[in-house]
């Protein structure tokens, strides 16, 4: 595939004028071609003005037919895998093999939202029917359901080129609830998006809908991602990236004459606490699970977990090992330069810290971009007392914090702020124990994982990957799982309304055939 | 009953230091004991760390008993209704059968969200069993719910003094939650809510509760009420009020070091439009239920018709009956003297519009603070040029607007902002060939009224009382009817939870006995 280099607008290409700048090889600094045009404001107008056309009547395609194109760009991902395994790796450096592994989840993900809507009951329908003779006065006919927002703005994710980007899960779950989309695609993987832009182009064709149900643009976040939040048209955001974006993007959204949602998933260190009898019990294997969680993507999930609270009397073991492990291990290629120089500034900040020792730190090899697994150690008192531990590092590093007292462990809690994730270690008994203490983890995240680390999100109907701020912009929401549909739509109530403009779910015969709340 | 004047804190009465004032007469500008004493910073302070306290078991309180909590504050109004019946209408200028009433909808709302949470299938479980022989990597056990969000703070409304304020539907569905409350009492019904929030505080004590699930506190918006929004115990807003209120606590809460959500429905003018054959055809009956609409509650409603839109073809027989109707009719009192002055202000507005006509106004009566029902008239054209007609004038005032073609129609309804209510009145035949403009309609509210009238909301599970910015802050909720205790969640995920941690909702056996989603 000979990439152009240039936005997708509906099913045009844009022309672009400043450039965006080309993707950068992490493994060695190369350039990589074509230079990438940036989108410019009449394009992305264009853009804006082609999804606001393509809404009105795409938010009320049946769910059959928004199954149809969901799966069709499946398929056509599936049928352009192979240029994806070319490109990818050069402007990421990940591996072949994640690639195939997050293009299976990415696919999985359209098909299963595919099935969500195909079956139809996710809209929640609710009718309360007349009571004509009801006193004191008769009941009017009211039946409501979940509808679509409007045209979506997504922010592709640096760490996700596929799972969280141009057909990720905001994309997904916007275009399966009747939302289209215009997608800003990250700098650091240029040609990836626009690979999969062009299977989402292809696939709005192959279904003969609107073209406007999906743009990619490319540009700078500052003036190209902020034009888009700030468009009239635009009415939900998602976005996957650094605590700094996402506050950006929900402060301008806040701002707008019509304020929108902001869905953003933000920054986490995934808090993972180890109680005594567990930590003397199996401390070898938890070390071993801590360091594969730590390790996982060269610690570039948002799910890493960053800090691990150990009781003092049970840490030697955890530590001995863990400290075995990461010192026998290799530094990996980190996704972009920045990336890495942000986790550069983050180890010299906790090396430098008085009140934090490093336990021990893995081998640099010689590629670019290279991040060493690192291992910090602090006391709770400390942690508590010094306040600015508690920022995430993202990458492969972790600090653990022991501690003496369970009043202790749920003060730190306490000086944390909301996590994507929060994990729990303890034998059977401990844990019956310490219900108390799962209620304060639960406080500040949106999941709570149990004898587990936090890597490794399922993408399933119970997932919650949201949790409160600044984890997320919304703590009541999640970009992971069939739960995520919700964030593109509102409840519409309709009173006394003819079958003829009532959607079908709603009709008085359920042509839909879905699931619905009947009084 | 004698009304102590202070802030109920759980279950102890404040002591309070400067005044908030004493609630006023509207009908002879008369004020009347007691004087109320503005809650203290420590008092304050107190409530909020109670309800904190409270929350942590109360989150955990199961359906039944939350159910018997409702209950009892319901029955507790119930007994102290003649204390209402003498309080309120002094305050109000409400008559005695809107007291009645009120109440009657007040507690039926509570038992509405009794039932619902006694069912307690509300909580939308999940629940995705582990699959442990899947390849490439077995699946761990994860499992959701609706959890409560923490302390809520409810602030109440000057129009509806019962069923949106202290026991209203914010502080009914945060309790049905699981959250504990603090509500601002509005300054226009000091005592009405000192009576109602003796009666909350009696129900907690006759339940065994802890006593932080409700306080109840006086003082001004900009003090108390901001102080109460920055408190850190607090997690989320229920706000019923005006434009300026709203928005402020909605910039607040955005700026916390911890945002938080605000639901505060603000302004609205409810459009109504009225096709050309309905308008030919029913004339006369239409212009009486506009008149009834207009007017009822002196038109203090939120969803106050305040713009029809009619064929100019067919608005004469409409504009004559409803001039009649309204000439003839008497002013009423309003709530208090700002709304007072802010009506006679926004009627000056429209009397000095050069692009507004007059049509009728009604006859004023001599008591204090009187409300004048008045029409007003203008064309679709004007109405987009002059860009500065879509203010709500809170009270009974409408505007007709005469349009001459579908296409300046649907111009005119773009150059709204979001609504509550847009209404649709048509015969079948104009209806069906007009569903491109009910979803213009839907664009722009929460509930759509097909040969209805916008006021009287249905308290029911498929009632939206909600919509669009700026009509409320969040286009995604509904402050009535069963879908508002969903404002107070968020979902959770557990993973590999032991039993004994789970909430009973989700543990294996289902003690809860409630409808699960299970795979």
């Amino acid at each position: 595939m000979t990439l152009q280099g240039v936005s997708i607008i509906g099913s045009r290409r844009g022309q672009g004028s400043n450039s965006a700048g080309k993707s950068i090889n992490p493994t060695n600094n190369e350039v990589i071609d074509p230079d990438y045009a940036a989108v410019t404001p009449e394009e992305l107008d264009m853009a804006a003005s082609l999804a606001a056309e393509a809404f009105k009547t795409y938010r009320d395609t049946s769910g059959e037919k928004k199954a149809e194109f969901l799966r069709a760009i499946a398929s056509n991902i599936e049928a352009c895998i192979e240029d994806l395994v070319v490109r990818m790796p050069l402007e990421t450096g990940l591996p072949e093999m994640r690639v195939r592994g997050e293009s299976g989840r990415t696919c999985g993900q359209l098909r299963m939202f595919a099935d969500l809507v195909e079956e139809g009951s996710w809209v929640d329908a609710r009718i309360d029917r007349a009571q004509l003779d009801r006193q004191p006065l008769p009941k009017v006919d009211t039946r409501s359901m979940l509808r679509p927002l409007g045209p979506v703005a997504v922010f592709a994710a640096s760490n996700f080129p596929l799972a969280f980007s141009t057909a990720g899960g905001d994309t997904a779950s916007a275009l399966a609830a009747g939302c289209p989309v215009i997608v800003k695609a990250h700098s650091s993987h240029l040609g990836t998006a626009e690979i999969v832009g062009l299977a989402i182009q292809k696939a709005v064709a192959d279904c003969a809908l609107p073209e406007g149900i999906f743009s990619l643009v490319y540009g700078s976040g500052r003036r190209v991602g902020q034009a888009l939040v700030s468009h009239p048209a635009i009415k939900a955001v998602g976005f996957t990236g650094s605590y700094t974006g996402g506050r950006n993007l929900m402060d301008l959204a806040a701002a707008r004459p019509e304020p929108i949602p902001v869905y953003a998933e933000m920054s986490a260190i995934n808090p993972v606490v180890i109680l005594p009898e567990a930590a003397a019990a199996n401390g070898a294997t938890l070390a071993e699970g801590l360091f594969g969680s730590l390790t996982l993507g060269v610690g570039q999930f948002c799910t890493n977990p960053g800090l691990v609270f150990i009781h003092v009397d049970a840490v030697e073991g955890i530590a001995v090992k863990l400290g075995e492990l990461v010192s026998a291990s290799s530094s990996g290629t980190m996704l972009n330069s920045s990336i890495c120089q942000a986790y550069g500034a983050g180890l010299e900040r906790l090396k430098n810290h008085a009140q934090v020792q490093i336990l021990a730190e893995g081998l640099c090899g010689d590629q670019g971009n290279q991040a060493i697994p690192t291992v910090f150690q602090t006391t709770a008192a400390d942690f508590i007392s010094s306040g600015n531990l508690t920022e995430e590092v993202f990458g492969p590093a972790t600090l653990l914090v022991t501690y003496t007292s369970d009043e202790e462990l749920i003060r730190s809690f306490r000086s944390l702020g909301g996590q994507l994730t929060a994990s729990l270690h303890g034998t059977n008994s401990e844990l019956a124990e310490h219900v108390r203490l799962a209620r304060v983890l639960e406080d500040r995240a949106g999941r709570v994982v149990f004898n587990g680390f936090p890597t490794g999100v399922e993408v399933c109907a119970s997932m919650v990957h949201g949790g409160p701020f600044p984890s997320t912009s919304d703590g009541r929401s999640t970009s992971v799982g069939t739960m995520a549909i919700g964030r593109f739509t509102r409840a519409v109530c309709y009173q006394d309304c003819p079958d003829v403009i009532l959607p079908d779910e709603l009709k008085d015969a359920n042509p839909a055939g879905i699931q619905r709340s009947e009084v």
